[in-house]
């Protein structure tokens, strides 16, 4: 694969340079109880937006200083054009409703996209400390007790999967009915993990993400870590999933397939 | 209240003792992919079960050591009495079904309970490294970024609370639709959190957790930290929910009663 032998090493080193930075802006507002009471006083301020925008900002800072030429997508402040045909894709907090109850499954992400899609990407959960990383070059893990490569799950059939969505809490009444078409037929469903749940899939520790209303911000990082890890992302029709929308996200191809041909019909 | 008065800090002691050692026990089990591989090829083999019996192990043995006196309840190894009137209650991996998928939600439960219920307990979560505790005389919080007391949320209207559930992966039909009848009316519902939903209650997080089917060995230590910290933890009735069944744990004697005034019908 061209990406593969092309692959600027310059792109890592500065993910991980922004990855940095939206830790530092972000810990502190996260299970910070005065923050939530200021909210409480003042009425207008809300401590979540105020942390994802401090840290796109701090992101968007090091590409300005450091990959001028490249574009932007960021959740909080839109489209930033580039002439390298680079887009650097950023989502400072996925998983809003993780991050206000304290549940550290929460994270910050950042992708980088060709013409073709998201190529490199990294999940990086601040409180924990660990970070997911998806490049042409491999997949890797570090964490709080342990890093290396990461490899997802060997095929086996549906009826033995771990399934992760984030349903009930997003989709319309068809999306939700696809994706109990699909958790019924699994031998464990889990909920609410937004893109933690594609960290964990690309792992290793889950066969299947089903998830529906995606903006891009949210699944390209995950494609680029999921595919790095030997899994496949799509939508429910089988085509690119970097746009938004729905998404698939399965740990090998077999396991795809037996998914797809559920969830194609809805 | 007297066993504030009487409290014993060698429980306090013990109890560190023991959701250290278990730490030790479990972590190894944790996102192993090379067990889970052997678990396929042996068939019989379960690691997380072998993970929660040398868990309950390890703390058993401290407490033959240190408080030979005491009875013990664990999950694992079932009940064994003592002469003190006090009893250990022990769930050595709570939320099974986090721990098999990755998720960093299970945690170590340690309670000790006398004729009355439980009035010390621990939440432990080895992975993130986050011990959640609650005694007579306060209770307290250790991560990986910080430390101190804990306190739950004051009150709010329930359509503006934050709800979390084990549901929809337990319970009857109708202990789903008391839920349900609940968590309508708040303003986020977040599932399978299990016993680290309890944690987040008693760190000011979340206003309300509603659960059922529970055993002893599940509520007993978030009993202890939620009350600890200021909150109230009853059956749907209002009554006891040390003896399992089904429990709802409250940040404060308001949202209780508001929680509780839809509950008590089903």
């Amino acid at each position: 694969m061209t990406r593969q032998n092309d692959f600027d090493s310059d792109i890592r080193r500065v993910a991980h340079l922004m990855a940095d930075a939206a830790r530092l802006v972000i810990l502190p507002y996260f299970r910070n109880a005065a923050l939530t009471a200021d909210n409480k006083l003042d009425g207008g301020y809300d401590p979540v937006t105020e942390a994802d925008r401090a840290a796109e900002r701090a992101m968007r800072d090091i590409l300005a200083r450091e990959r001028p030429a490249d574009g932007i997508l960021g959740e909080e402040y839109g489209a930033s054009d580039g002439t390298s045909g680079l887009t650097w894709v950023l989502d400072p907090i996925d998983g809003t409703r993780g991050f206000v109850s304290g549940t550290p499954t929460w994270g910050v992400l950042i992708a980088v996209s060709d013409g073709q899609g998201p190529f490199y990407g990294i999940i990086d959960q601040p409180y924990i400390g660990e970070r997911y990383e998806g490049a042409p070059d491999g997949a890797a893990f570090k964490g709080p007790h342990s890093a290396g490569a990461m490899q997802t799950l060997a095929p086996k059939p549906l009826s033995d999967a771990v399934v992760f969505t984030t349903f009930p809490e997003v989709g319309t009444a068809a999306d939700q009915a696809g994706f109990h078409a699909v958790a019924t037929q699994a031998r464990l469903t889990r909920y609410g993990m937004d893109c933690y749940a594609y960290a964990l899939l690309a792992a290793g520790q889950v066969d299947l993400v089903i998830e529906a209303g995606l903006n891009p911000y949210d699944i390209q990082a995950p494609i680029a870590v999921v595919q790095a890890a030997g899994g496949i992302v799509t939508d429910w029709q089988g085509g690119p999933a970097h746009d938004g929308g729905r998404a698939i996200a399965a740990a090998n191809a077999d396991i795809h397939a037996a998914a797809l041909a559920i969830l194609k019909d809805y």
